[in-house]
């Protein structure tokens, strides 16, 4: 993939004058355009050898361009948040629709290092590979311009840098012992480097490899690069992933998975009392044990309306030391969320190591009410099931349990607690005309819901459905299999299959 | 301050039993009515005595209201972040308007264990619990409900506690050397504390002093004096610190500090580039310093419109790694950052260690665009000077160098900029209606100027008014500046005194 970054590129000086003004003044524009349209980010990664112009190609787009809505981050190898997962860094550091976000060293330096050093075996690079090519996957399908700069230079160019670096006393310092270290490196660097370029050049967001020795043709070429990037988005369509699995039908014999559940299991108060008080106290015990340093919990709520989400939520927390869960209830999205792929409200409150987080709702909003309302494109909420699943797994293998219930209640359980709430004074607030058009809407869910288990309850994070008509059945069904998948996690059994 | 708070409170179960349902149901309802109005934010700090129950009483609190729309946040001593102010991760850790954050620990426990470790003289310790009043007294103005819970152990008490849980073989592993440690640094602690609590007892942020050995007692006491503060403002009007400055009258003799400067100031192109290019370098190896690993830089760039802070902002960053630079330009803020306090969306981008933040627009809005569009009140923009300067003072405090560039024009100059803009075709974009409307009101924003500069530029963060009617003067003057300033900084000077 590197040949033709070893031909020794260079661009006169003469010619470098001329261009360079008038790509600086085409970059400038396109750069007020995409701020004033603000309808999608720009996002550039800057990856490399040693000494190929990186940082200098970084700062040059900076000069180039308006720096107030360029957002510039460096990610060296190693400095992740180890309560989080990996991407979680990078997923806070996305510049907002409208804005150009240059991500130095970005997703690329920790697999790539840790791979040459030998750290990691080459079954885990390739499934980190894996994961960074569906996270670049969904930015492009969530309308980002995705540009990817690898800038080369050969061994021999390599050397002969740090030898006159060396030469000159007044650069004499900037080479130290580490940078022979990476010299002797190099071929392994290039040889694991070229591996994770071929397997991350897709269609959607190809790798430009640039020759670093010549700095204008380095900045001449990124720069053009970049423009034309921009320039064919603001003038075309933003792309659409690929989809090959069509909207499944309905299951031709009427029968649905949320049909399928007893819905007339009842518990005695009696029994509720004491269950509840065992399974609060076990709660207590699980989530304050030492092991739980290494862990995250993450409890995502899922149900129609009035199916006792809340107050099942409250049932748990009574257990929980408030000082490491916090709930989070999913409403109508900020500004600055709305400017952001959809699943970034979510990654923002991802729990570190020794933290709770509990949704009230959650990302699964995009596969029920964002798909029932048509509140995005059939596209965007098929390609959904595969994000989430990745998302998931990413908190699983980063130390989170990832615990999901679906509490399910009849269209005429349902009735009764509208009603109920109408007729309460206190409970008044809790019911809205929009519940009672969502009702309508029923069988639209119904289908729904049977999809986003089908494809979303996984080996790692799989759904628990709850029949949920009898309040007291329903929250302690939750807290035993809480419970349950707790004492399994920390105890390091593999979790549960499908859902259950 | 304690006295009472060791006589041996107890509330009987079978009272608790009656009460605690009432409560409940009251603070419910009224975290539901603040929720709705979504007016202000509930700030509940939890402080005091090792097993006086601060944890248990954090947990009471989340399971008698809705956790959904608590945030509870817990600050140990010494885990603050080195590379900012110390208030940053207090200002991360705000509730939005309508939310209730409960504190645990918060700004008092840092404080308060380095001066009983002795780590910290008493002169220190007076100066951050004037801090600390500031800032409370800035929540309290900006409509927060403030509610300061401590709970209180006689030393009897506590070493009655530690005994009783040894003995208990389920409870003894709670006890470790640590617990002991604390008791026997009991009598400082309780020393040290009651100044913190005398000194930061104010009327707008009183401190309730709870005694923590009866659990049913403390509970209730807490709940109810929680729901009394929040009841009375959801009934009342928001507090209005009480101001002693009168609004500053125009001087008398009709002259102006604006006006004072000389605007007749050109530098001819050729020197301009000559001294733009030392400065840059000079610039460049400045912030490349190595004692620039403990600094942060801030640059503040006002003006009026077309005064040229754009263009000399990309002078500045022209010479800086874009790597550790960002531009922050201010506009109209996001709906989470009006949800906040003033100053919270300029704390979010205060730089740390090694990094250079540069805004385009500040925090000085408050006292100009928003105090002649009376975008709010003649109370929030008179109170907005001391917290500004408490803003900037605590920056430098924690290794930033702040500095200020008022970039002067005049009225003439700036009509010659708008026509200029209005006929070139790639400028017409940065000319709107509301720049021509700005004109009609430059004695209004004249006035305000002064009075910014009269107020804010203080020994720790002076202004630094620019001459700008020439723009190349006006680039190498705001560049120079910034060299000496650096220069002093990181020769560990003094920095000037008050505007030049």
């Amino acid at each position: 993939m590197f040949e033709s970054a070893e031909i020794g590129h260079v661009i006169a000086r003469k010619d470098y004058r001329k261009q360079e003004p008038v790509l600086r003044q085409a970059l400038l524009a396109a750069q007020y355009q995409l701020l004033a349209l603000s309808r999608f980010p720009v996002i550039v990664l800057v990856n490399g050898v040693d000494g190929a112009g990186k940082g200098e190609t970084v700062n040059v787009l900076n000069e180039w361009m308006d720096p107030r809505h360029i957002r510039t981050d460096a990610f060296g190898a190693g400095d992740a948040d180890w309560g989080r997962p990996e991407m979680w860094r990078f997923w806070r550091a996305l510049p907002r629709k409208g804005k150009i976000g240059i991500l130095f060293g970005s997703w690329y330096s920790d697999p790539i290092l840790a791979r040459v050093m030998g750290h990691e075996k080459p079954a885990q690079f390739a499934l980190r590979l894996e994961r960074i090519r569906h996270f670049e996957s969904m930015l492009v399908s969530e309308g980002a311009v995705l540009v990817k700069f690898w800038f080369h230079l050969s061994k021999a160019a390599m050397r002969q840098r740090l030898k006159s670096l060396e030469a000159d006393p007044k650069s004499a310092w900037r080479v130290t012992t580490q940078e022979w270290e990476h010299l002797k490196h190099y071929d392994e660097f290039v040889s694991v480097s070229e591996k994770a370029l071929r397997k991350t050049s897709t269609g959607d967001a190809p790798w430009l490899v640039i020759e670093g020795t010549d700095p204008a043709y380095r900045s001449l070429t990124a720069g053009r690069y970049l423009l034309d990037a921009v320039n064919q988005r603001l003038n075309g369509k933003a792309p659409v992933a690929p989809r090959i699995t069509p909207v499944p039908p309905p299951a031709i014999d009427g029968r649905t998975l949320l049909a399928a559940y007893d819905y007339e299991r009842r518990l005695a108060r009696k029994t509720y009392e004491r269950r509840l008080e065992e399974l609060q106290s076990s709660l207590a015990q699980l989530t304050r044990d030492p092991r739980m340093a290494k862990r995250a919990l993450v409890l995502v709520f899922e149900g129609m309306d009035a199916a006792g989400k809340g107050s099942t939520i409250r049932r748990i927390t009574q257990a929980l030391d408030a000082r490491h869960y916090r709930v989070v209830p999913i409403a109508a999205p900020s500004d600055e969320e709305r400017a952001q792929p959809y699943l970034w409200r979510f990654w923002r409150n991802v729990p570190t190591h020794g933290h709770t987080t509990l949704f009230d709702r959650s990302w699964y909003g995009r596969v029920l009410v964002e798909r029932v309302e048509q509140y995005c494109s059939e596209d965007d909420w098929m390609r959904a099931y595969d994000e989430i699943n990745a998302f998931e797994e990413q908190m699983v293998q980063a130390g989170a349990v990832v615990v999901k219930f679906w509490m399910a209640i009849t269209p005429q359980e349902q009735l009764r607690r509208f009603e109920e709430r109408k007729n309460t004074p206190y409970k008044q607030y809790k019911i809205t005309d929009e519940d009672w058009r969502n009702r309508d809407k029923w069988p639209l869910y119904e289908r729904a819901v049977g999809d986003m288990i089908d494809f979303t309850s996984t080996d790692v994070a799989p759904w628990h459905v709850v029949a949920s008509d009898d309040k007291l059945y329903s929250r302690i069904a939750v807290l035993t299999h809480l419970c349950e998948r707790l004492t399994q996690a920390l105890s390091n059994k593999p979790s549960r299959k499908k859902a259950s």
